[in-house]
């Protein structure tokens, strides 16, 4: 592997920005959309098949992946890369959020937090520190700050003192991810809803010096309309020449409205775990599988688009394998969802470049307003 | 959909044959393994990937289509084959067995079987007219006769009693049959183990007459050895130039013994659904990849082996992935079995061709007698 990683700003509309990341693993066109791989894999669907949708980059998850089968064996094994069968780049995350989210029994400390695995109840201490060792022996291209984050409402008092302990820990994490040309690491600016807080956490990030920015802290609990406020001004607060990353968002119109204020990339399960669960992100909206107004309905979920799901399927048929537990009802319905994400990026991509993102984002509420088709 | 259904027989190595079954929708290869399509799709598999298993047909069960999502509502949406997006050759059974297996409180006259659903405690009927409606709505190309099978051991009076319904059942369904160009009607011989049962329902179905025979009434609990000897004289009874269906067979040294005596036609869910269950079917035996024995092993299930799963992962990854409950598990190890049993029976098709299956078959059994890998 050799190369480096460099982000390249395209073009841009408005803040909405059009770009390239390259890594020695490939390109990353932004805005990304990143599927999440939790523990080795995009649940239901086979690598070749999330290339397929368009994705150039997956998520993994440093925390599931540190309990089970844990990061020294992955090493062993050639890293994640291989282990997982994806040659393209992968970001990782810290595991600071899912310590938080998932873990037992959490003891949280200026030198890192100390928690029991949700699987086997085993005791586990992660730093900065070891955040990093876990994410090298991972094999990352994209390595995240360990940080914490809490959720929101929180008092002011909490997330100050919060982000100013992530900043120590960017702190660490920048020194602890040494030298490693080819891979980047990120900070994580933080600070809730607090305009002060969020400029001093991007001036705290920006005086270490990182490859990208994210902006975390966000899709805890908020709403839009307060995520938004903090989109509004926020990615401005970071560099303009490095990648911003929005973690953990989310539903189609949040992207959207991400990549409008700023936002180059973006990870989120939403996709992946609606498959599952019988919910369908359409261009026009929303579609409830399981509802039995699809049971004889021999159209396709979206006749516009070319997912296997909408070429191959009746909306009848998903019906059917969705209430009968087949797992192709998985696999079907979260290709079809990571496929129309991905055509959301792309469709944002080349309005920004063609300075029509406006005109783009005008149709793309239009049509969510239609709401699903006529039913049959 | 034009052309008709036509056996040819290509070669023979003492009983063992080699075939092509004409149809409308494509040649099935003889001996052929049809991989079970229970709902209306081979669980944890995309239909083109069970195509690129090297599967010419697959198997649809009338007992669990009728309940859901129901043949008439199938047949308004244009048929199987488009409703599950397998265009091929598909088989139906008759929903007699699965009655017989599954379904709640049957009671069984000369007309036919009452039963409740296992899904939702409906009542339905199936007679031999009812199951032929069934399997055109669904617009099988192979149809089979409904029959009465009981499980094995039981007592002689009623195997015979059981076997001459079935024959009188078979009689009616070919009536009810009808003229249906490039679609076939398969007669099912029973008899359990009794050599002059069997030779009597031979008699019988050849009397009536059919596009192909099935051997039915084995797999039922009676061992392989037993299966063996009904399968050393059953074959035979049966027309030389029809093909030779053995029913919910089997185990890959049950498929191999079969295809020595005779049989041209296998099914069975063994290898879709111990790819669910983490039983892997390799050339060296059975793998069971929930063993702790894999979780460092880098090699993958059979170096031997071309499919996605053991191109792409090694062991470990399938372990790991296993344990965690991934669907990913099912969709790989599903596929490796597919693909194996295929390559058994393209390597007993190519070895029956060129007059070498004594030998391709001692090989079988010598690898597969060396066992597993030495662990790692």
């Amino acid at each position: 592997m050799t190369g480096r990683f460099e982000f390249k700003l395209l073009g841009r509309d408005g803040a909405a920005r059009v770009g390239k990341i390259a890594t020695p693993r490939g390109d990353i066109a932004t805005p990304a959309f990143m599927p999440v791989g939790t523990a080795g894999t995009v649940k239901a669907m086979l690598p070749e098949s999330v290339r397929a949708t368009g994705a150039d980059i997956v998520l993994g998850n440093t925390y599931h992946l540190m309990l089970r089968p844990g990061a020294e064996r992955v090493a062993r094994l050639g890293g994640l890369h291989r282990f997982m069968n994806w040659e393209r780049p992968i970001l990782t995350d810290s595991g600071g959020f899912q310590v938080m989210s998932l873990a037992g029994l959490r003891k949280l400390t200026e030198e890192g937090v100390t928690f029991k695995s949700h699987i086997d109840g085993a005791r586990h201490h992660l730093t900065p520190e070891r955040s990093m060792e876990i994410q090298r022996l991972l094999g990352s291209d994209i390595v995240m700050c360990f940080d914490e984050c809490p959720a929101l409402p929180a008092d002011r008092g909490r997330i100050e003192e919060s982000m100013r302990l992530s900043m120590r820990w960017a702190a660490r994490s920048r020194d602890a991810f040494g030298d490693r040309p080819g891979h980047a690491l990120f900070g994580i600016q933080q600070g809730g809803l607090e305009r002060d807080l969020r400029e001093e956490s991007a001036e705290a990030l920006k005086a270490i010096g990182f490859e990208g920015y994210a902006i975390g802290g966000l899709a805890v609990g908020e709403g839009q309309a307060a995520m938004f406020d903090v989109l509004d001004h926020a990615p401005g607060m970071l560099p303009e020449d490095r990648p911003r990353y929005l973690m953990g968002v989310g539903k189609p119109d949040d992207i959207v409205g991400a990549v409008k204020r700023g936002v180059d990339m973006m990870d989120c399960v939403l996709p992946s775990r609606s498959g599952r669960t019988g919910q369908v992100f359409t261009r026009r909206g929303v579609v409830n599988i399981k509802n039995a107004r699809h049971a004889d309905d021999p159209r396709p979920l979206d006749e516009a688009c070319i997912c296997p799901a909408c070429r191959g399927y009746s909306r009848a048929y998903l019906h059917h394998v969705f209430r009968s537990n087949e797992i192709i009802a998985s696999m079907l319905l979260t290709w079809h969802n990571l496929h129309y994400f991905q055509e959301i990026m792309a469709g944002m991509r080349g309005a920004i470049v063609e300075a029509r993102f406006e005109a783009w984002e005008a149709e793309f509420h239009a049509t969510r307003a239609l709401g699903d088709i006529e039913r049959i």
